[in-house]
This record gives structure tokens, sequence and C-alpha cells, in this order.
């Protein structure tokens, strides 16, 4: 793909051109100021697509599940768009390529667009690059959209919320609903999956699980735990179907509260954005530095220099 | 303690009042703005203790290894204060609880201070609001500040990296590495911590992380690893023993990189919190709205708005 400003790349995109989506979300993550042209002329086409967030601790086989629903949602007929949160470390590529690796096998239908996401290097903006690669991927014309985390810490929920359906993956006997109570992902679940279902412990999981859905929800109905073992497919017909269900019956609502929660904060995220581009492009860098030096040895605090960065700003038009 | 002025309540700080610390980390929690005065006032009071963050996954044994560190730390008559993260999930009161009643039995010394913070609704904010909770422990005449984390998603990465010396706790057994590993947090170690290391797997454990650690550090002398029993104790006071190693040998350099590296994020962090309340309180809640309204529907999209936006608040000076 040769070199394209910003209108033809929003042009490929909207005609679900695969290059296309991988250069803009790429523009997402390394150079946000780019991006926002592309992202103005897609934004109209976005917003129809049907969002599943998948989180649960490392190790619950969450990329194996989201492979599995990626196969059967295909003989359907689904245009799928797969974000996965990579943590990109040094010291992870291992486990982490053999995830991907995995996923690879779709990788040539060209109906299936697979992404990782690096979750660093984003402070605080990892869940605004995320809700932008699905942007992306819902203005190419992918209909269903899996965003899959890494872990179940806090940025996690952050990611998953993004999401018009959430699953929750629970394996059995890793004291791995108490990481999900703890990070406070259980009220956000729509679905639980109890995956690893073959494991002796299931069963005994499962009541636990609906013993404390029951205390927790206070007499509202529990979601649906569906059981599954994603290494061989089982279940995950049974998870597809729950999750049609779910759209069947109160999609639209949930579609609605949900993305209507998060413009207010995207907005404001956007305009945060804007203001620092242009806060570190008023100053200059040796007089921002030498602003670090002097908060660093307590002569002034940062407090006051915010409010004095701020009227500077107002006055600079 | 009667209603009290920001100025007396940071006067109140400094002498240490713990009911004052703990107002103001309510504050610094729950109103920003009022939090402001008092934050400015303490600032020139901050930055002269050490910060030392504990994080590993759920389960791992952290607050119990907190527990044991502060009575050992006591007994060198450290002033010490606790921020440990509290994922206030209305599921989670059970085992939260457990974890904070244990951490009690120091609760009546007036020389310890403990302190949850909620790990929720802080969008993006969790790091600063722990950030300023730390500046008022250390304003409050804590030498020593222990800041606990829930797991090891990328938000507690954040939260960690405000600590001047960073511990890791793993333990055998439980796949437990690769999680920390995804959650790339084995870059920011300072000292690993074993735990649970009467366990049968533990020596296989050690031996496989000290393998890890020479391969990805790249001839880079690796962290220390110590080997702790914390539910009695157990090698508790090596791990002290490295602490104050580490201190003496290159704490004054960590220190100062650390900090000036997070400098310039709490900075950015204060303007772009000002320029939220300038923009919500600049623009009219219905015209807010409508303008939410508008962006669901597609009419118009997020990004003009900000410029919009921003081009009055400039103006509104």
């Amino acid at each position: 793909m040769k070199k394209m400003g910003m209108s033809d790349l929003a042009q490929e995109i909207l005609k679900g051109n695969h290059r296309a989506i991988a250069r803009a979300i790429s523009l997402v993550e390394n150079d946000r100021n780019a991006a926002r042209e592309m992202m103005k002329k897609i934004f109209p086409h976005t917003g129809g697509s049907l969002i599943i967030g998948i989180t649960g601790s490392p190790g619950s086989g969450k990329s194996t599940l989201v492979d599995q629903m990626t196969g059967l949602l295909r003989k359907k007929r689904d245009k799928i768009g797969i974000v996965a949160m990579d943590p990109s470390s040094p010291f992870s590529g291992g486990a982490i390529l053999g995830d991907r690796i995995r996923m690879m096998q779709h990788s040539v239908d060209p109906q299936i667009f697979i992404r990782s996401m690096a979750t660093r290097g984003h402070l605080g903006g990892l869940a605004r690059a995320t809700g932008e690669a699905i942007s992306i991927l819902e203005a190419a014309g992918k209909n269903i959209i899996l965003v899959e985390t890494v872990g179940v810490g806090q940025d996690e929920v952050e990611v998953v919320k993004l999401a018009d359906i959430i699953l929750v993956i629970l394996i059995p006997g890793a004291g791995d609903e108490i990481q999900v109570f703890k990070a406070g992902i259980m009220e956000i679940a729509d679905i639980f999956v109890l995956n690893k279902s073959d494991s002796p412990f299931a069963e005994r999981m499962e009541k636990q699980l609906r013993a404390m859905l029951d205390l927790g929800l206070g007499g509202k109905a529990p979601p649906p735990v569906v059981k599954t073992v994603a290494t061989d497919g089982q279940g995950v017909d049974k998870l597809v179907k729950e999750i049609d269900k779910l759209v069947a019956d109160r999609d639209q609502e949930l579609r609605d509260s949900r993305k209507k929660r998060l413009i207010p904060w995207m907005l404001m995220d956007i305009i945060s954005e804007k203001i620092y581009h242009s806060v570190t492009h008023d100053i200059e860098s040796s007089e921002f530095e030498s602003l670090i030096e002097r908060i660093y040895r307590r002569e002034i605090d940062p407090y006051t220099v915010a409010d004095e960065i701020v009227e500077k700003l107002k006055k600079s038009r």
C-alpha cells in the first residue's frame, strides 16, 4: 500500500481493506494527531456492530475461546474483527506469540481481521485506543467485534466496558472467582463462561458461582452460566446461542445505554488530549524541563503550575 | 474533628494527625476541587519518604507480607503509611474485609496509618489519587509508605510505578509468573519475593524464575529473589535487609529518576483535570446532553465537538 492521505485511508477502511485497517489502528496507537482526521471521517459509519468483550484471568482460555467462537460465527457468515490486548513485554514474547499463532488459522480468511493492541505506553489511554480500533473495525464493515483482555485488572475492566455484551471466563479450581470479584468484574458480566468444565472441580465451581451470584445481585435475575471446554470446542455453540438470545432479548437497550454512557467519557478524553497537545506545543521544551526541575526541588507545586499553564493557554488564542 | 478549612487541614496533616490524613485522602478521592488547595499547601513537605510498591496476583499473599513487613519495620522505629487498593465491589465485601481485618492489629499503633483506596470510579485516575494519598502520608511524616495493589493488571502497574522500590510477589505452582510477564511487571521489579516458598514447587519455581530473568535482562544484573513464607513471617527479615541494601546502594539514583519521570505526567494530569472542570462548568448541562445525543445519532463526531469546545474554552477568558 502506497503512502496515502487520511481521506484516502478512510475510504479504504470503508471498503474493508485489511491493510488500511491495520495502518489506521497503528495510527491510533502511535500518531494520534494524524489519526484524528481519519477518525472524524469514519465516525458516521460507526456504532452499528455488536461488540463482545471477553475477559478473565490469564490462563482461563480466552484466546482459545475467541478462536472457537470465531470459527462458529464465520459459519453464520458474520464478518469478524478481533482486538486482543497484548502486553508487549520483552519478557513475554513467547507466551503471547503462542496465543497469536494459534489465531493465525483464521488470519487468511478475508472476512476476519485480527489485531493485537499493545497494552503499554498508553498512559491512561488503552481504553481510548481500543475504542478507536473498534470504531475502525465497525467502519470497515465487521459486524461482530471480539475484544479480548489480558487479565482482570482495572484497566481491563475499562476496556471491556466498551463492549455491548461482556463474557467473563472462569476456570474451576483456580480460586479464579476471587480474582474476578476483586477486580470488580462480576457486576459487569452479561454471561459467565465456565471454561475447562471437564475438570473434576467444575460442578462445585458452578454451584459456588451460582450461589455467589444469587447473593450479590439482590434479587436481579442472574446472568446465564455456560460451561465450555474451549480446547475441543465443547459448549461453544451453546455460548453463541446465549449471545444470540441476549441480543434478541435486550440488545438495543443494552447497547443504547452502554454507548450513551461511553460518549461523555470519550468526548472528555478527546478534549484532554487536545489540550495536552496544545500545552506541550505552546510551552518551550526547555521551559517545561525547568518547571519539572523546580517542582522536583519543591520550589513550586504542580497545582500552581497547572493553573498558570491553563491561564496561558486561554490567552494564547 | 470539627469542620475545618483547607489551611487547617494541611496544618493537621503536617502534625501527623491521623483523622486529618483520613479526611485528606477522602477529599482526594471525592472532592478534587477542594483537595487542590490542601495539596498545594502540603506539597513542599513531600518527596522525602521511601515508597515501596508491592504487587502480585490476588492470593499471592501481598497483604500478609505487608503486615509482616510492617511489624518488622516498626521495631526499627519507622513511621509507616500503608495504601492498599480496594476494588470496592459489592460482591467482594467478604474477601477484602478479611484482608483489612488482618491488618487491623496494627491500626491501634499511632505510628501506622492504613488506608484502602477504592480502585473504581477513578476513570484513569487511580494512579493520580494514589499518588496524592502518598504525598499526604509523606507530609504527615510517615518515612516509609507501602503501596499494595489488587492484582497485576495495567492500572496496577501504573500505581506501582509511583514507588521508589517495587516488590513483585510470586507463588510457586500457580502459573503465576506468566501473569506477571503478561502484565509487563517483570521489567519494573526491583526485588522478587517468592512467597509460600514452603511449597514443594518452590525450588523449581525459583530456578525457572532465575532462568527467565537471565534470559530477559540481556546481561543486566538480575534483581534479587527472596524466599518467604509470609503466613509465619519466615524470610521477611531477609526481605527487609534486601530493601535496606537496595536503598544503601542505589536509592538516590533510583528515587531521583522515578520521581523526575513522574512529575511531567502528574503535571499534565492536573492540567487535564482543570480543563475538564472548566469545560463541564462552562457548558450548560442541557447543551452537553444534547451534544451527547447528537454524537450518539452520528450527526456530529466527538473530534469536531472537542475542537469547538477547546476553542470556546480559549475564548471564555
